[in-house]
C-alpha cells in the first residue's frame, strides 16, 4: 500500500519530536507499507529566516527570499532521513526541485503546474522511504520557489494525486472541529467532512487546511486524513460524495474576526454611486466581503459593505474622497465586528436552517447585521460582544 | 574588466559584516568591473550545521551531510544578493547547481568536474552582479554535494579559470606570509610567490590556501591575489614564471605540528620486514610522512618514521602485532615532534641552501631527526622544544 504522509514544523519542531516522526514512519514501512514523507522546515524555522531576511534589507527580492526559505526544509528532509537510515532502511531526501515539482507564478508564492515523479517512482520501487520537502518547488528557469501558506499541505496533496495514493496529514491537532475548540469547549471532532465543506471552512475562517490543496483534492479524489501526530484519537477523514453517517445538516461552525463594517448612509443616485464605489475599491486591490443595501426613511439608501479592519485607513481615505461631491452622504465605520459562519452539505436537501437560526438569534438577543449564504453556508455579520452567546445557541441546537 | 571575487565565512560573519562585503563589491561594479562573487557560508555555520547532524544521529549519511551543508551558502548568497539589490543594482544568487558546477567523487569531498558557465555568462551579459555559493555543486545524477576542505577557494578558482579571468580571495589575513606571524612577529608578508611554492607550502602545513586549488590556478593561468576583506595594505600575488623582485632563496616557512616518530631499533632482515610494516600501515590508511634508517652497532638497522599524533593507538597496535615474531626489535614513539619546512623556488637555481641550515642548526644546538628534499623545500623533524630557535635562526638569516 502507498501512501503520502505529512508533517508539519510542529510535528519536527525538535530532534526529540523528529525522532518520534521517524519511529511511526518506520513502524509502518515495516508493516510493508511504501511511503512518501512531506517535511515542513523545524518548528520556527521559516520565521526565523524571514526575519533574518528582513533584518538584513528593508526589501528583500522575492526570488531570493525562496532561496533562503527553501533551506528550512533542505534541513529537516535531511535530518529525517538520516534517522531512517540509522534505523537500517533506506531512505532518500528529495529537495522540492529533485521531487520534480515544477511550479509556476511570483516567487514566494508559486503554484504547482506539475509533478514529474519519475525520480519518485524510481526510488519507490528500491522500496526507499522518500523524503520529499514540503513547501518548495522549482519554475521552469531552473529557479527555487516557495508555494506560499499551507504550502506542505499543497505540495502532500499534490503528489498523492500524481502518485494515486490517499494522503494523510499529521499536525498539532486531532482533527477537524466543527467548531474551534478555543470558542467552544465541547466543540466535536468531526470523523468526516466532504471536500466543499472543507473548502468552505477554510475560506470562512478555519485554519487547518488551505483551500487550494482541497481543491487539488477534490479534483483528483484524494482522501485525506487529518489527525495528530501523536494522536491516538481518530481524526478527520475529508473525502468525496456524503459519507456522514447520519445526516446533519450542519457540520461546522467558523468565525472571522478583524472584520469592519463600512456604512454609508443617504445614498442618493444609488446605482451610479454603488458602481463608483465599487470600483474604486476594485482597483485598490481591497477585498470586499458582504455588501447589503436598505432603503432609509427620506428615500435615500444607507449601503453597508464588511471589510478586513486592516485595510481601513485606506478605505476610509478613499471613501472620503470619493463622497466628497455627495453632499448629504454620511460615512460611518464600526470595527469589532465579527462574521459567523455555518458550513453543512446538509443544508442543500434541509430546508430552514437559515429560518431556525434566525429564531434562536431573535429568541437569545443576538442582533446580527447582514446575512449571506452560499449552497452549502449561511454567514451572519454582528458585533463581536454577541459571538459567545451565538456559537453557543447554534453548538448546542445542531449538536456541533 | 572581469573578475571573480571570493569572500570567506569570516568575511561574512555576520550581517554588519556581510554589509561591508556589498560595500566593497557595489564600488566596484560603479567603476565599470564585471564581478562574479563567491560566497562562503555565514561564520561558524557550517560548524553548527555539521553539529545538528551529528546530534541527529551517529553516523551522518554523507549524501544527505551535502544536503544539510550546502543550505550555509545558499542562505549566504540570497542575503548578500538582497544588499547589492536593495543599493540599486542588478544581482542574482545562484546555488551551486544553477552556477552549473557540475561534480564527481564522494559525497562530502566532491571535486569539480567542469562549470557550464552559460548562465553565469548570460547575467554578466545583462549586467548582474552574479553571486555564486561557494563549496557546493551538483553531480551528473542531479544530488547536491560538496567539496570539502578550502571548498570555496577551489570553486572561486574553478569558476575563474573557465572565465578566463583572475581570481582575488579575500580573508581575515592580509595575504601569505614567509612565516606564520604567530610564529615570529616580524614575518614578512610575501608580495609574491608562485604556484609552486604556495602549493608545496600548502602541503607542508601553512593554511592560508588548499593545494588542489592552486593546481587549477596553475593549469588554467589563473593569477590569484590574496588580501585582508578589511585591509588596505596589498596582499599577496600567486602566478606562474618567477616574478619575485629579488632572487630569494627561501620563500616561505611552514610548521607541521601534532607529529609523533616512530623508531624500530634492532631490526634483522630489513628488506622483509620494512616492507611488511609500510604494507600493513598502507592497508589501514596511515600516512607516513619521513622514513629514514641507519646501521647500528650490531649490525642491525635502525627505522624511523614520522605519522599524524592522531593515529597513534593504531600504529602502536598494529606494530606491536607485527614485532611479536621479530624477537631483538625494540619500539620507541616520541611525540611532541614538529616538522619545519623551508620552501623557495630559488633552491632550483641556488645551491647550499640546505648546506647553510645545517650550521645554523649545528652553530645553534638545534638538534634534527631527519632530512627530506623536493626540488623546492627542505624538510626537518625535530623536537618541539626547538621550534622558536629554528624559526628564529632561518628567519634572521633569510630575511623572511
Amino acid at each position: 500500500m502507498r501512501t503520502v504522509v505529512k508533517f508539519g514544523g510542529s510535528s519536527v519542531a525538535d530532534l526529540t519530536k523528529m525522532r518520534m516522526v521517524a519511529e511511526k514512519i518506520l513502524q509502518r514501512k515495516r508493516q510493508g507499507e511504501s511511503l512518501v514523507v512531506v517535511v515542513s522546515a523545524m518548528g520556527k524555522t521559516t520565521n526565523g529566516l524571514l526575519s533574518l531576511a528582513k533584518e538584513a534589507v528593508k526589501n528583500p527580492s522575492k526570488r531570493e527570499m525562496d532561496m533562503i526559505l527553501a533551506t528550512g526544509e533542505q534541513v529537516s528532509i535531511a535530518l529525517l532521513s538520516m534517522m531512517l537510515q540509522e534505523a537500517g532502511e533506506k531512505a532518500v531526501a528529495l529537495t522540492g526541485y529533485q521531487a520534480g515539482i515544477l511550479t509556476e507564478g511570483l516567487h514566494t508564492k508559486n503554484k504547482i503546474k506539475d509533478i514529474d515523479v519519475r525520480t519518485i517512482e524510481r526510488y519507490l520501487a528500491e522500496e526507499a522511504i522518500v523524503v520529499v520537502a514540503g513547501f518548495q518547488g522549482s519554475n521552469k528557469e531552473g529557479e527555487i520557489t516557495t508555494l506560499g501558506r499551507g504550502g506542505s499541505d499543497t505540495t502532500a496533496v499534490a503528489l498523492a494525486a500524481k502518485l494515486s495514493c490517499p494522503c494523510e496529514i499529521y499536525t498539532d491537532v486531532e482533527g477537524i472541529y466543527g467548531i474551534d475548540p478555543r470558542l467552544y469547549e465541547k466543540a466535536r471532532l468531526l470523523p468526516f467532512v466532504t471536500y466543499e465543506e472543507m473548502k468552505e471552512m477554510a475560506f470562512l475562517g478555519a485554519k487547518v487546511m488551505e483551500p487550494r490543496s482541497v481543491d487539488i483534492a477534490k479534483n483528483y479524489g484524494v482522501p485525506i486524513y487529518v489527525g495528530a501526530t501523536e494522536g491516538k484519537e481518530p481524526g478527520t477523514l475529508i473525502g468525496g460524495g456524503n459519507q456522514h453517517v447520519e445526516e446533519r445538516s450542519i457540520t461546522g461552525l467558523s468565525i472571522m474576526d478583524n472584520v469592519m463594517m463600512v456604512t454609508i448612509n443617504h445614498l442618493y443616485d444609488v446605482t451610479e454611486n454603488i458602481a463608483r464605489i465599487f470600483n474604486a475599491l476594485a482597483k485598490e486591490e481591497i477585498n470586499v466581503d458582504m455588501i447589503s443595501q436598505s432603503p432609509m426613511p427620506d428615500h435615500s439608501v444607507s449601503l453597508s459593505f464588511t471589510a478586513s479592519q486592516d485595510d481601513k485607513e485606506q478605505v476610509l481615505a478613499l471613501l472620503e474622497r470619493l463622497l466628497e461631491e455627495v453632499e448629504e452622504a454620511e460615512l460611518q465605520v464600526e470595527t469589532d465586528i465579527i462574521k459567523v459562519s455555518v458550513v453543512g452539505s446538509g443544508m442543500r436537501t434541509q430546508s430552514g436552517v437559515a429560518a431556525k437560526i434566525f429564531s434562536l438569534f431573535a429568541e437569545g438577543g443576538v442582533g446580527f447585521r447582514q446575512v449571506s449564504t452560499s449552497e452549502i453556508s449561511i454567514s451572519y455579520t454582528m458585533e463581536k460582544k454577541h459571538q459567545e452567546k451565538a456559537v453557543r445557541l447554534i453548538a448546542e441546537t445542531f449538536e456541533l
